[in-house]
């Protein structure tokens, strides 16, 4: 029988130009589906809660695959198959976890999903975080910023914050939360005069680019380029040209997809 | 007035063949010195705490240098000097802080130093740390590994913990303290069924690979290929071939540099 088993990924997006596969460029779904192959003897398709866009992370992307040989699912069932199939993925990709899942759609199913954003404030580089966060030198207003992201929670159209290439007609999204705090996300690389901002988005779902561009526009607002009132006018206006900049991809980490 | 300046220091290891000066490979001691005579005008030797082998890290490295011609010493003074010296350093090194020291001696003066190393235990690969950990699959005793590092605490000739090649007469040194915790040094990048150990070693002074020798015999001592007493009788042998794996360079941190 046809069975969906549900998988839970982690990976470092920087050597990828996205999730989805897609013509010139090496994808985390290629890289799946090309060890599932391998391991399993089937050919596959890896649907995700959703894709995430070139060189952006993951801590716990959810996927699900259809195997229809019995081969593969008796592999699948055995205790040693997350170290087989982890031991040919790449080193930048990793599969945390492994469960047959009658009846799972990834996206379908998928409720919302956290991302966080990393920004690290410091003059001075950081040797080892550099590839993992925004690095902005100059100080930042946080209480403006937590100020303008109140505007952003809820039912809107953020076409003011959608990629302009992006595919989808209907532009209204909703977020449930956002969140903005000063903690270390790995204390152990902590350099002198360092601080860090984590900016958590909860919604139910993102527009393409949609959360780097509210955090460029967040930063804007903590350097005092935008005030946190106008925000409502930039949502308002649903023109990209009046939100800030796309942030990097390398501080964005999807963080966990809940289902019902 | 030749006046010798303290700098701190922080560099991810990979990409470097060691701490000092060596034909055949770039050093973290030829970029820094590349990057003051480039900024500061003056050919200057750079002296650190102690050498750090190849591919090893440091938090926080300790050096001198002695500058002698006033245009070097005006723009050291400069307020901008740790931003124009860190943007033509290498994205791996960063300068974390520089300051007028007359009299010092970044390695005669040192009292003490902490190097830390870090594992992972997983099966699995953590696409962001698996560059900056030593990543053990099987379970590790604490509790047999901690008795194991007692027996190394105190002055001892670490002759059986010394690379081969290592150039010491005298290779007695004193380890004041050793610990071992399991606080996660990233929580952010944290991945399911993860768990960290953090083995923190300070003493006067190391011996080449000394303390990742250390570490490789602990380890073993964690998996039970070798009980805690054994540490005693390798300590007595002198003999290298006792003790166990040299643990890889990419878990090691040199963490500070103590001073009077």
């Amino acid at each position: 029988m046809d069975t969906p088993y549900k998988f839970t990924i982690a990976y470092d997006g920087h050597a990828y130009v996205g999730f989805q596969l897609q013509p010139g460029g090496v994808t985390v779904q290629s890289a799946l589906e090309a060890s599932f192959k391998r391991i399993l003897g089937e050919d596959v398709r890896v649907v995700p809660s959703g894709r995430t866009d070139s060189g952006v992370n993951a801590i716990a992307q959810v996927c699900h695959a259809v195997f229809c040989t019995e081969k593969a699912q008796e592999r699948l069932e055995k205790k040693d198959f997350l170290l087989r199939i982890n031991s040919i993925l790449p080193d930048d990709i990793a599969i945390t976890a492994a469960t047959k899942a009658p009846g799972f759609h990834a996206r379908k199913n998928a409720r919302s999903k956290t991302y966080e954003y990393l920004i690290l404030q410091s003059r001075v580089i950081n040797p080892f975080l550099e590839d993992k966060v925004w690095r902005v030198a100059l100080p930042l207003d946080i209480t403006a910023m937590k100020r303008a992201a109140n505007y952003l929670v809820g039912r809107h159209d953020f076409s003011a914050f959608c990629a302009s290439d992006s595919t989808a007609k209907d532009k209204t999204r909703e977020i449930f939360k956002i969140l903005i705090d000063k903690r270390s996300p790995a204390p152990f690389f902590k350099l002198p005069r360092e601080s860090y901002l984590r900016l958590s988005f909860t919604g139910g779902g993102f527009l393409k680019q949609m959360v780097r561009n509210i955090v460029g526009t967040l930063v804007d607002v903590g350097l005092g380029k935008t005030t946190p009132e106008q925000i409502k006018n930039i949502l308002k206006s649903k023109d990209r040209r009046l939100a800030g900049p796309n942030a990097p991809a390398r501080g964005l980490y999807l963080r966990r997809v809940i289902y019902d």
